[in-house]
């Protein structure tokens, strides 16, 4: 070893000890008679000093001509400091220096290797590298790390066998966009990247592996979001001879397990929802429950409490755009009545952004004193505006924000202005963590664009045994026992129990829209191993990425994967993808036209 | 859970619990009055037990109508067993049935799902879920499950980093081919699938990570031979800050740690060869140390133990493919002077192989009696043959096996043939496990065909610093900083010191024929890396399906493989590769060319 010990360890205990140290010169402080040098590694930073007149003068020379960023190996005496630091784990010691060994020579880094960087994300990008040097960065990959053993050590010990899966395998049209690799072997043809493992994790439920787990990279050629990856990590999970019940309880068990060990943190009971509770309260099938605002229809409506019994609180008070909506719903932000006309006005605007697509904004104050005032006093007397207030549970101080028109997008509409409202009261710490599983999802959706019905998971997911006769009459209505965990607004994870008796998932594709040929020739395989002794089973997987995202309480997937993608997949640091040559285009007989 | 207890885990202490179990039906045995069921699942097997009278008639009916397979949820009273089975650890008890739900129907399998099955190979690549339902295939991957985890709680426990590196990356044209992506965004362009994640565990190092490792797939696009996978699995790792000694002494913890933890067995210590003494003493450099029958020159030779200041033993009595040989050399076979004619034929026959190319073989049988008899007696008097006794250190009744010609290829051949012996004399059991580290590789080899130097271990390899100037003047002579472990004749790791300065990276390609140009387009952000920080770094990967293998005792690779490809590079269960729609081909920007 180049060290004796690394750049975290040392304390008082260890003074006069004679020790080595490597590692990257993070600064120098050079004041005439003293030089001191914070030298860094993974483990943390530790000063060394030297004094003119006691230390050897070569060294002195030697250090003066160190830059940022050089590679040294420094050995000295542990020394008890002067002017302890107690912010560092190593502040009470520094080293005097009785020996230098350049080890490598460094350039000026092309930004500032400190946790608040000067470098623009482009130029982090490229120099990778050197952006994985900071300490926020690294220790994202470190949470990484740790919630991965974390994860291995809870699925291992609930008996499930981390099995690999193929990454060559082949291409399925349904869902998105596959990676495809061009076979030499094979001219003409092609292997694809897997999106998940789901057809192999269900073959080996087949196979009786009973429990089955991996945390492995998936696959998807999708033009990119801000914040999807062409490769990304799941923890992909299967088991068989389970109900719904059962996997709620393992998973929620891991999802528990890692916050206990990873954030330290004692979660309670993992709350349940229904999809359609979760849409008419918050309008999306993740709501962030760290906060409440729950949606309050105006108008007679289903969602009510007494489901639709109750009179309808605006209509026909002569406001055309409240008449003519199918839905009136709001949010009551509360203690916000004191909001000013420019802070209303900044959220009227926001919600007509393109983005959100609503075409205004109705507010009342319920005012301190009492009164209620609103923005269609107009139409409504305070007598009318009390009947919302009482509807909303308004109380004196708050303010209730109402959007109007065609259901389904109003609750979407509102959906997003909760989420703001919540960030602007500072509803949504990073640090708070609220877990959720959301239930009885609808199986299918109609897919407009397309005129036919997408299922809503996967082709692969179960109806609810009692909505299997509506598969018959009602495809929009049946439920499936599919389930999904949300974290503070996020979908971490999703899965379902799947079907495993063949005729019932031929049922599945012709809804779906396949033929017996096109089933056949995408998923014969499974097909002909349901016929062959098919156990129960269901599964989830997760999103490694935004799981450690959210237990590093980041925004972006991005700075917790070492070498990301930007949004044209390309890595701007190796420059992929490339142009390969003629020869290897010749061995896999393609050509390529542009 | 459809089970309150697994198939393996009912013992006599259970007797008189109700229990429900779920599983396959291995065998039914119908007695008339009785039945018997052997319901297996991953855990085991446990038996059910019926009786004409006393079980309720409809579930007997039912029972009678099982087929092999059949998935079943069975609820009863475990019962002592009147004829208890002590090869089966739940053999003291068995269940009376008292309910019975089929889950699932089973078609006849197309082959006996028993450890030793009749199903042929292909066979059973194309039903493998029903494959991977054997106990035995099913026990592989519970032990590969095993050494991961194992691995990775080592690596861990030793303060490594899991770092995920990408899977679409640049493709090289050093080495081997290079699966590659044709990138829809980018067209014209496209990804590689990584050979190995050297560079990224690398820019790791020059990060700071101090200490990576990662269980990866990586691909190579090579016409397989036998046991050859384009996917395969690496344990790969990097260290900085380290000296060869350091990474030996890591690596064989790791190796020591998973023989203590998966096989029970302590280890000691691992010894070490230098790749010179492994091709003298083995003609090999990946010597199988269970036995010895270590080569023995009869030529005047550098590889005698006097550095070829012996006589020569064999030149000069008239025996023209003596005279003639660079080099004659053989080994002992212990006991086996009694060898009859047909075997010695048979022996000299396999040598002869193509795959051997041998010329012929010369013996030599030191009877019990204390004669010498020798298949070249018309050259070699008695007294010669003495002489041949005395350097092989033979005993009465061994028998000497001597091969001659082309130094490099008799050596090769005799390799061959030691490992042969060994087979048919029993010293190469597999539960008997010899690790040995191999060093000081050649840093280059020669490649006839391109007429260029080769990196052996890769192009970051560092040559020892003392035969650094030996790189102006005699390349061959250049040696490594370069280590393979292998166990019991297999190489199962290698790894180097690497590079870590500028100009001797950039030496090295202009060594390897690249041009500044094409090492700045291929290798530039690595090169570039190195200017800004480099550490002293090195590493070692290991060949996770092989490590595996050895572990089963098994000779392929192939049923530690989950869903392995055949040697045409093909899944035969999902039948890929295949062709793609022609709107993916569109999408990519490229065509096929047949």
């Amino acid at each position: 070893m180049l060290r004796t010990h690394t750049c975290g360890e040392l304390r008082i205990s260890d003074v006069n000890k004679e020790v080595t140290l490597s590692g990257w010169v993070q600064r120098t402080r050079d004041k005439g008679g003293m030089i001191w040098i914070d030298l860094r590694d993974r483990y943390g930073i530790t000063q060394l000093m030297l004094e003119e007149g006691k230390t050897a003068s070569e060294i002195i020379t030697q250090v003066r001509n160190l830059g940022r960023e050089f590679v040294i190996q420094a050995t000295g005496i542990v020394t008890e400091r002067f002017a302890k630091n107690d912010k560092m784990a190593t502040g009470d010691i520094e080293i005097k220096l009785t020996a230098l060994t350049v080890l490598n020579s460094a350039k000026l880094p092309p930004f500032q290797i400190e946790d608040k960087t000067d470098g623009g994300d482009e130029l982090r990008m490229k120099y990778r590298y050197l952006d994985l040097r900071r300490n926020s960065v690294r220790k994202n990959l470190e949470l990484r790390h740790k919630v991965a053993q974390q994860t291995r050590l809870y699925m291992d010990a609930q008996n499930f066998i981390e099995v690999e899966t193929p990454v060559l395998i082949k291409s399925t049209p349904e869902g998105a966009r596959d990676f495809v690799v061009p076979s030499r072997m094979n001219p003409g043809e092609f292997y694809a990247l897997p999106q998940s493992p789901q057809t192999f994790k269900q073959l080996l439920m087949v196979s009786g592996f009973d429990r089955y787990f991996q945390i492995v990279k998936c696959f998807r050629d999708e033009d990119l979001r801000a914040d999807r990856q062409p490769e990304f990590t799941q923890i992909d999970c299967e088991m068989s001879f389970v109900t719904q019940e059962d996997v709620l309880q393992m998973f929620e068990g891991l999802i528990r397990h890692l916050f206990k060990t990873v954030k330290n943190l004692e979660l309670p009971e993992v709350p349940r929802m229904t999809y359609a509770d979760a849409m008419k309260k918050y309008g999306s099938d993740k709501p962030d429950i760290r906060f409440g605002m729950e949606f309050c229809p105006l108008t007679a409506s289903a969602d009510r409490p007494n489901g639709g019994n109750e009179p309808d609180l605006v209509r026909g008070k002569g406001f055309p755009v409240f008449d003519a909506a199918e839905l009136v719903v709001g949010i009551c932000a509360k203690g916000c009545a004191e909001y000013t006309r420019k802070q209303i006005d900044e959220l009227t605007e926001w919600v007509k952004r393109p983005q959100i697509g609503a075409k205004g904004l109705v507010y009342a104050r319920y005012n301190a004193d009492g009164t209620v005032k609103s923005s269609v006093d107009k139409f409504y007397a305070e007598e009318d505006l009390k009947k919302w207030v009482e509807a909303f549970g308004a109380e004196p101080g708050d303010l209730m924000l109402i959007l109007s028109g065609e259901a389904n997008k109003v609750r979407k509409q509102l959906s997003e202005l909760r989420l703001e409202m919540g960030n602007r009261m500072g509803l949504r710490n990073p640090d708070d963590y609220k877990v959720l599983w959301v239930l009885d999802f609808p199986l299918l959706e109609y897919g407009e664009e397309d005129q036919r019905w997408f299922a809503m998971h996967h082709p692969f997911t179960s109806p609810k045994p009692e909505d299997i006769p509506l598969l018959e009459t009602d495809l929009g209505a049946v439920r499936a026992n599919a389930y999904d965990m949300v974290i503070n607004g996020t979908e971490v994870g999703g899965g379902s129990v799947r079907i495993f008796q063949r005729p019932l998932q031929m049922q599945m594709f012709e809804i779906l829209g396949f033929t017996p040929e096109e089933a056949k020739a995408q998923f014969g395989f499974l097909m002909e191993a349901f016929e062959y002794g098919a156990p129960p089973h269901a599964g989830i997987a997760f999103g490694f990425d935004r799981l450690c995202s959210l237990f590093g309480g980041a925004d972006s997937i991005r700075d917790f994967i070492a070498f990301p993608k930007n949004n044209s997949g390309r890595d701007v640091m190796i420059d992929s993808p490339s142009r390969i040559d003629q020869k290897q285009l010749d061995e896999l007989k393609i050509v390529t036209k542009m």
